[in-house]
């Protein structure tokens, strides 16, 4: 019995959207996905992009409002779109929209109320990867993208596994959640107070570390984004991987907020950039 | 004093896409309304699409889901989105989804309780389109198209307004309310049991009597959308239109439903339509 179950299906442009719903047994509870797949005579063994989406988002957001879905098509990109959290009435939440449901921040919690379902980094880079390569047979080069605290999803998931991962990209994210309101909020719930455990969750911290091969990153942000200056700040990034002169690029995108509207406009520039870079050997770094 | 408040304002591709809030005299509430203007240097006299959506949807739904701006950003064309009700706990309501807000039908309603705000042809002929010009200095040439009972209010003021629209597109309208179920229950209740009166409101009736300048039609209906058969058959509008050699195509796409991501993989098309449209001149009708 498949371990899916399709909740959606629509035809887009040489595509279909589709919706499911599984039980995860990481998070203890029941979770949407959302996937695209090109046509698949055209793109037998499509890449796969795997998109982290922001606070309160779901699957749908993405799904919904970035358009990704042509360049997609026309590229032959497989798109996951996984959910932000676990979810229910079961699962621990808080009345605040930056902790709690919507707002897991891909890691794995420590502390309790969190620590019982709160295991994001293992759902996606276990069982939702086992989930993709059994039911949907998507074996192929992998890329991250993600938006805002998915940003920094896809910064942190990207950083720990550069074997996996062939390119990160990111709107807005959260680059240095250690040092940031909505991180440390986050962190000190999820983590708890000992800092010294924070860092392995923190896109800053990892890049001044990384080894093994090298994934390069794109990252676009808006100076019209309210959040630029108090929770995002990617110059801090850029600065570090100069130093170590690693592979990323800051592009600042005049008159640009925090909105779907911005990723709608360079979603395209990022699934190019991702396949272009898939073709290409960076190395090792040291 | 502006008519209008500023809700909204977010840079979009090479344009800028806008909500509004303002108080119509002729719906007797509060209305929002969404905007998206291209580069202003670029394109200082754009033509002005009137987008009408379907049941349930506000002015967000295209404006979040569509991804029109990109080819209306490339190829100039200001767009404008009107919620498709009158709105307020003080407006007559039903329960059904079908009837009352988020179901206006393009229509001016002269039956109790409705007739008192439901007058969304007069709003949108006549209000919102002095508020676009008067406001926003949009003064060049006009298209419209909309989907489902929006592809309905595109036809239906289209074809009532052919010296001003130059074009008409359309995503699975209702092109015959007069004879399907979503149509009879809204004519009944907005226009009462007289049909005689329906005619007016009626894309299958004012198409065979259509007289004076030809406003082109071109009609994307999905084969695998589930009201196809029930609500919408555009084949019945096709035939009318052959028997009079009046120029209107209806593409039926394959695999397609009724959702919006249809109306993204061919809203650019339907823009270079309306486009191409403005630049013929097809003459006058018998």
């Amino acid at each position: 019995m498949s371990k899916v179950e399709l909740l959606e299906e629509h035809r887009i442009f040489d595509g279909v959207q589709y919706k499911y719903r599984h039980t995860s047994e990481v998070l203890g509870c029941p979770m949407t996905f959302s996937l695209f797949l090109p046509n698949k005579d055209r793109f037998p063994e499509p890449p796969l992009l795997w998109w982290l989406s922001g606070l309160t988002c779901t699957d749908d957001n993405f799904t919904h409002k970035a358009g990704a879905q042509r360049a997609a098509a026309r590229l032959g990109i497989a798109m996951i779109m996984p959910d932000t959290s676990p979810r229910g009435e079961e699962i621990a939440d808080s009345k605040d929209y930056d902790l709690g449901q919507g707002a897991g921040f891909y890691l794995n919690a420590t502390e309790e109320p969190w620590a019982a379902h709160y295991k994001m980094y293992d759902y996606i880079i276990e069982e939702l990867t086992s989930l993709m390569r059994d039911e949907f047979d998507l074996n192929g080069p992998e890329f991250i993208s993600g938006h805002s605290m998915g940003g920094h999803g896809a910064l942190v998931l990207g950083l720990k596994n550069p074997e996996r991962f062939q390119s990160i990209t990111a709107f807005a994210p959260i680059v240095n959640p250690s040092q940031v309101p909505w991180g440390v909020k986050a962190f000190e719930n999820y983590l708890g107070d000992d800092k010294s455990r924070w860092a392995e969750w923190d896109a800053l911290e990892l890049l001044k570390q990384q080894s093994g091969k090298i994934v390069p990153i794109l990252i676009d942000q808006g100076d019209a984004d309210p959040f630029y200056k108090k929770e995002l700040e990617p110059a801090k990034l850029a600065e570090a991987a100069k130093e170590r002169d690693y592979p990323l690029t800051v592009r600042m995108q005049k008159g640009h907020d925090h909105s779907y509207y911005t990723i709608s406009t360079y979603i395209e520039e990022h699934l190019e950039f991702h396949l272009n870079e898939s073709k290409k050997d960076r190395g090792i770094q040291k």
